[in-house]
């Protein structure tokens, strides 16, 4: 089973009880809501990336399981949810950030000219497909992709409202990547979505941001370690000891189809099955009865810039 | 429904009996056939478009039922296909040279630096949805393209047999840019497919080839004026009518599943229920029985370059 850095190091935040955070004050707090609020949103990543994931994230939204999303804009099926957001421009989509190529039989490149990326390319002008054999990322290329990615999208319609990081290679790669992402997050506007629990082990996510920047206190993702049988498990833990403030559950929803087995499988780490079980979990009854019985409340990404802004 | 440039001049082609091809001496006469010889190429196109094409294209060479096929090189599901040519270096692959992305949903750009090909590409740096919008089309840059396309397939472990045009965008936007793609051609020794039944409509096609180059003799593609129930029936006429000499049989198998439909939903003209009609023909016993009556033989590119070498 592969195991990248950035899941190494974001195993440690699958616990959801993090002792560290207890005591300060959450984003909750300080947007006034009465203390121990707990504020969740479920949040789908990698839309764009195949038309399965657009597909399973659309019956997810249109359902009210899943309440906020991101979009690969470099990914071929990046115009058919980009159409779908254009037409409904109250939903929570944000920018799912991109400079990797992951899969190895189905595979995309910059929106950027290749000639002006060339750190994050492999010889066949995708991009990597990890970081690990390519330290090399040079971090104005950086920002000249993520610049290009914005521009598309609001060239095509899109109005996100938030950024995020695909496999978290603009968190955990050190500061002068992540600066890359504050300038242009900075620049358009934009909240990036970064956790306080990860402070302590990325010094410089804290020192980059600003006082006006949105923190949100906790996430919670699924990770290799959770055998199939226990998907449901861990997901009704998580929100049974789900700690005051905001987190974001970040989940990978998808159908296992032709095309997403096709396109994943090369290793079951977030693979097809993997994300049909995303999917089944979060439109589930089970899902929506144990939100009611802890009172956890839905937040999306406009609603808390919307709040953040007006306080 | 939408009929493009290139389908309105090519509908003249899909008349399998041409007055001005029968008397002419036929490229089979040259390769040492028998007079009257009945030579077809089974070519499937599109390869790499969508991984539910290339599941076609796969089990219909592995049947037997094709046994020619090029790849899209700029298309995300490239990387399969291509694994698949390298691990069958016997197989017929050639590449389908593509300069348009011309789906809706579904779309994908250059291989070459988006700055090196302006000309070729619309506001999102995609390539043209379509040219006949877009009459700028710099011939330098089609050159370019084309070179960078090859490069990536070599450099992928593919070598192809053949060269031919997505769409025929190369062959019927006159003398500049198919003299590009001969060009290309020539450099990296490979064959196009042209067929001597086009010469009357674009005579820049005769005087831009030389005598050295491998020209057939005919091509059958259906059209969107057969209706589904006469699939079966066109093939059938046009393999009963079949003239002396080498045809190409332009086919597009896909199934017809949930990623194709997506992908193709904006028209139904090489849709997927289209394509999946292809790929029920050419794998049926009926097509089998008729190659056998009519003494119609099967010949691959790879054959045809091996026998007009040795000529």
């Amino acid at each position: 089973m592969e195991k990248s850095t950035s899941v190494r190091l974001l195993l440690g935040y699958f616990l959801f009880v993090h002792a560290s955070a207890i005591s300060a004050q959450t984003l909750a707090d300080r947007l006034g809501y009465p203390p121990g609020t707990k504020l969740i949103i479920v949040h789908a990543d990698d839309l764009g990336e195949t038309h399965a994931v657009n597909a399973a994230a659309i019956k997810s939204l249109e359902a009210g399981s899943i309440n906020s999303a991101s979009m690969m804009v470099p990914c071929p099926w990046f115009p058919e949810i980009a159409d779908y957001a254009k037409s409904h421009p109250d939903a929570d989509f944000g920018l799912h950030l991109t400079l990797t190529s992951e899969r190895v039989y189905y595979r995309w490149g910059p929106v950027a000219a290749a000639d002006t990326v060339p750190s994050l390319l492999d010889q066949n002008r995708y991009f990597h497909h990890d970081w690990e054999q390519n330290p090399h990322i040079n971090p104005k290329e950086v920002e000249i992709e993520l610049r290009a990615q914005i521009e598309r999208a609001l060239a095509m319609g899109v109005h996100p409202t938030h950024l995020d990081s695909h496999q978290y290679r603009l968190i955990v790669n050190g500061k002068e990547i992540f600066d890359a992402m504050v300038r242009v997050a900075h620049a358009y506007k934009l909240p990036v979505f970064v956790t306080r629990d990860w402070f302590a082990e990325h010094p410089y996510l804290e020192k980059s941001l600003g006082s006006d920047d949105i923190v949100l206190d906790h996430t919670v993702t699924i990770g290799p370690e959770v055998p199939p049988e226990k998907w449901a498990e861990f997901y009704i833990s998580a929100l049974k000891n789900l700690q005051p403030g905001v987190t974001e559950f970040v989940i990978h929803p998808g159908f296992d189809d032709e095309e997403l087995r096709a396109a994943t499988r090369e290793r079951s780490t977030w693979g097809a099955a993997w994300r049909q079980r995303d999917f089944d979990f979060f439109t589930s009854d089970q899902f929506r009865q144990i939100l009611a019985q802890e009172n956890v409340k839905l937040i999306t990404w406009r609603e808390l810039v919307k709040m953040s802004t007006r306080k």
